[in-house]
């Protein structure tokens, strides 16, 4: 056939990646510990949905590779805001916890934003307190959502820079899409954030020579929608009896892409190495203090 | 001729509104007055930049005409940054200030980012602080940047619901560009950000339903670049010895929108209108503290 990339050649290995920046973790976490501070992550878990647990499990299991500390505080589903607002704020003034993730979705009798703006700043490696996205927002990334980070290191890791290159964002969520849509803006790159509420979905995908895509929406994106040549990251995980899949469709596009991450194995194992990072990077923002 | 557009009607007229604004933000100022609390702006102008003075005295002006007291603080140019700091510490703890203004640009020797992250949040009519910026990021908008604000203000009071629409905002500061994109996304339009990087501007704003332009240079946008039909907003405010003009040129594609807005007599006086009523808003958030 006449594929102009090598079907080999133009996949993103996530895990390769993930694995990489778990070195570079580890021999910070290692350098902290001789100097007497020891990197911990508390998560907090309320009721117990199976896809959060495991979730939970994944970064325990992360910590323990990496050599960070970490512990499982696991709360009835019957906890109420306010006793969960009383757990963060312990957790806050516990000298000995770096980072503190309260997996979500929350119970809806709990607000999860409320949550959120509890957490100390300093002490928030998945980055959702409104100060991180601010500053995110303003140019000055220190502790930011990790997703749309483990997606900056894969293009940063392909050669890929993002200044003056037209990117194309599917999804405008609080935690992927619009964080997502600030890193690349602070990259100088041209933005553009698609959504539910676009006209014409294929109309701006096809314009993309980055394009991202996280809404959870199986094979949303086809071969016919993506440009010769783009860059194609897909950060869109579904389940069904068939197996895992992405947003795109990526027998075919990977027919035309430059570069494009498969599901699994792209950009999910990103997302835990960045946690962890976070995590260390919180040890150490705590230790300036 | 054989314009679609009646030259009038379609010009948005920004004192108008502005004035509207005005009369709201008077009357919640006299309700607070009439419950014992005294809505009050204090300014800091570090230097003597004429332009920098004008703009003060434009703030002075409005609070007097709204009935919000105001004051003055005026700090010679060789001001240290600790010294500002100071200051503004002083100012987040007295009572009597509801909003604190630093006029920018201070001098080189201080940071302006270190500057905004000192003021109270609950102080920022200008809603600059990282966590009033991010806030806005995930949907809650209070204390955001004014300017922006003000467009949204003129898409609601001229009908336009961003909603689905195409919107393209050229320039990507910290204080127009990156919160309007904010607002647009936040009202779920589809937005594309672009500026100085941008390779192919024209390709990118002929796309627009919704077209915004802060970035300073005069007539950069031409009616060839702008779609017809479409909703000008023109943020620009460029002097020379001709007069005032926007980023847009307003002749000529004034012939072809939607709606437009006018240099002179449009965003700007939208501006200081959004920002009285941020003045209220602080006082109103320092009530219910």
């Amino acid at each position: 056939m006449s594929n102009t990339n090598d079907s080999k050649s133009n996949i993103i290995d996530g895990r390769a990646l993930a694995k990489k920046i778990d070195e570079r973790t580890a021999k910070k976490a290692e350098k902290l510990k001789s100097e007497g501070v020891f990197p911990k992550l508390v998560t907090v878990l309320v009721g117990d949905d199976p896809a959060s647990k495991m979730y939970v499990n994944m970064k325990h299991k992360a910590c323990e590779r990496i050599g960070i500390f970490s512990e499982d505080k696991i709360l009835p589903e019957s906890t109420t805001e306010d006793e969960l607002i009383q757990l963060i704020r312990e957790l806050n003034s516990d000298k000995e916890v770096s980072g503190i993730l309260v997996q979500l979705p929350v119970p809806k009798h709990i607000s999860s934003q409320k949550i959120m703006n509890e957490i100390a700043p300093e002490k928030d490696p998945d980055g959702f307190h409104p100060v991180n996205m601010g500053k995110l927002m303003i140019g000055d990334e220190g502790l930011v959502p990790c997703t749309p980070k483990g997606v900056i290191y894969m293009l940063d890791e392909y050669g890929i820079n993002p200044e003056g290159k037209k990117a194309v964002v599917v999804g405008h969520s609080n935690i992927v899409g619009k964080p997502m849509t600030a890193m690349l803006l602070n990259r100088n790159a041209t933005v553009e954030t698609c959504h539910i509420f676009t006209k014409d979905l294929k109309a701006e995908t096809i314009t993309a020579d980055i394009l991202i895509v996280g809404v959870g929406v199986k094979h949303l994106i086809t071969k016919d929608m993506v440009k010769e040549d783009a860059v194609v990251i897909d950060i869109g995980i579904n389940k069904d009896e068939t197996g895992t899949h992405g947003d795109v469709d990526f027998e075919n596009v990977s027919k035309i892409a430059k570069l494009i991450t498969p599901v699994p194995g792209g950009v999910g194992p990103m997302t835990i190495a960045v946690l962890m990072e976070h995590v260390v990077l919180c040890a150490e923002m705590q230790m300036q203090k």
